[in-house]
């Protein structure tokens, strides 16, 4: 008989599932920075890309710690987010208000993170893996520090639109 | 020549998308009450259950507003967050890990929601509209108190599986 899953194999699971999630944010956030209409959008999402190549490797460190192979699971809500994403670039190309959408794609993504990180640090606390919740803890508030910056970045593109 | 698409028309197609994924969670949630080991979380499913009803309201008040059919729009992250959430309660079916895994997967849902309504209401009152903003500030409200109430859930159900 199959031994029964545990928390383990769920924290397992939604780390792979993350992991998989950063890597497609890897590929995707050149095109969003090539996609911006905006200098400062560009400039943010150059940044988060340079964070999330480290976020990356401490998740790659997670797996180390949970002597697993760093390997993702297809992460359909990821795949929905980019896509979505994907569309305002090509609807609102030429609009004033394309970059206003592009940032809220950015920022739902962003959200996802969040939420999952949250969940993974208590799961990792939960089976005494403090090494782990600690690197996860970092990705979480870069996480919350991009979302805040796309936050001001939305308002000021906004501003811009109403000017 | 097409005219170019403005604010007004991001606001209308990211409020068909939210349209579409509260529907969405209106299926979805029957079943995830029906899935959860707990009786506690089988409540708070079916209490958001009835909060969405309501939300789905409020969304068709705003359609009325923009002067618009209230009419969906395949929303694939919804869509993935939900196929997630299924592979969850598959595959944790018989764990005690189950309703952990479950209430993460409501909670990234919670948090797309979050992140759509923080987006529209800033639109809705840049263009002006504010008893838009009003109804969307409603659902925004509602998801952060359900947010909040899964979030005391998980710790409950760690401790349960600590014990």
């Amino acid at each position: 008989m199959a031994k029964e899953k545990t928390l383990e194999d769920l924290f397992h699971e939604t780390l792979k599932d993350i992991y998989f999630a950063e890597k497609k944010i890897l590929t995707a956030l050149p095109k969003m920075a090539k996609a911006a209409h905006s200098e400062e959008l560009k400039a943010a999402f150059e940044k988060h890309h340079a964070e999330t190549e480290g976020q990356v490797e401490r998740l790659e460190e997670v797996f180390e710690l949970l002597e697993k192979p760093a390997r993702g699971k297809t992460c359909q809500a990821i795949l929905g987010l980019v896509e979505e994403g994907q569309e305002v670039m090509k609807e609102f190309k030429k609009s004033d208000a394309h970059d206003a959408g592009l940032l809220s794609g950015a920022q739902a993504v962003e959200h996802y993170e969040i939420s999952r990180y949250g969940t993974l640090i208590a799961w990792a606390k939960q089976l005494g893996m403090n090494d782990a919740a600690k690197l996860l803890k970092q990705n979480l508030d870069e996480e919350k520090n991009a979302d805040m910056a796309l936050s001001k970045l939305a308002l000021s593109s906004l501003n811009q639109l109403a000017a």
